[in-house]
């Protein structure tokens, strides 16, 4: 019954990509901790670079897209 | 002085509806637990369903749209 | 499928009322979204008064309990 | 190693006041509580005003443009 | 610079399987959408069962514990 | 009408130190993006080092507590 938020930023990551990474955490979940499948929710969240900050700088100017 | 974060598929639930639920939620706390509505905040967020997973897929895909 | 995560105060809610408030968030879910009530999936969250700010104070100093 | 979420109604705040925000809270983290800047995470979300609620009533209507 | 917040409930899990799911998640995002690891955060909340529902139900009850 | 959620590891920081923190970020929110102190919320959680994990590690073992 575990609840999963993804947090990433927003670059296009493909639906089949999205799917593969649900899947994956999912199946993670069931070996390591023996969770039921069936009740694992998983939820994506891609977020704007200038939204995102790590070092006290948005990713958008550590990407040198920002100047 | 509840905070409360709905997520929810994005199924184009109108403004009507999402006015409701918040209006719902804010009762339920005050009649259940007696919190103060005034300071009670409700935020709802609307998710693609290509970004939420349940059973190991994503909803696009148990929908049939996936594929 | 909603995902619905609650914070208030921890102030002893009992556990049965925090069943009510479950049971209440799910149907207000169905009848008002038409969401499935099997699916949805409620986590509630009890914080500490020192941990909770609003207008700028902890909880605790609001009610008096700080000084 | 703190992570930050802000949410905040969408209107149109521009990403250079988004930059000071993240910037801000990584400086304060580091300056109350010894938290290391490199490593500190700040993540703003903007949410519709249709999709806030205080007072069980969304942001739109108290500010007059539900009616 | 991925952020995963992963809640389960509160059943004992232990470090050495809660470090293997912190670095079993970390590895598929690399794999999967290529993120940098050194910047991935994880955090697992554990919640008490009482305070999770699915279903309407508090996971106490559904495991029969509640009666 | 903001809502912070601040995540740190819990390594004892102080009722003041926390407050202290409440009432900076409130006064940041207002003096860059003119929010309203009064309607501004923040919910601190602290999170054991054993389920945050940063670089595919729980801060633990990062911190050599962990051998």
């Amino acid at each position: 019954m575990p609840y999963v938020n993804i947090k990433i930023t927003k670059d296009g990551a493909s639906a089949e990509k999205k799917a593969e990474l649900i899947s994956g955490v999912t199946d993670l979940l069931r070996d390591v901790l023996g969770k039921n499948p069936q009740t694992t929710v998983v939820v994506i969240e891609e977020i704007d670079t200038h939204n995102w900050g790590i070092g006290g700088e948005t990713v958008t100017r550590r990407r040198g897209q920002g100047s």
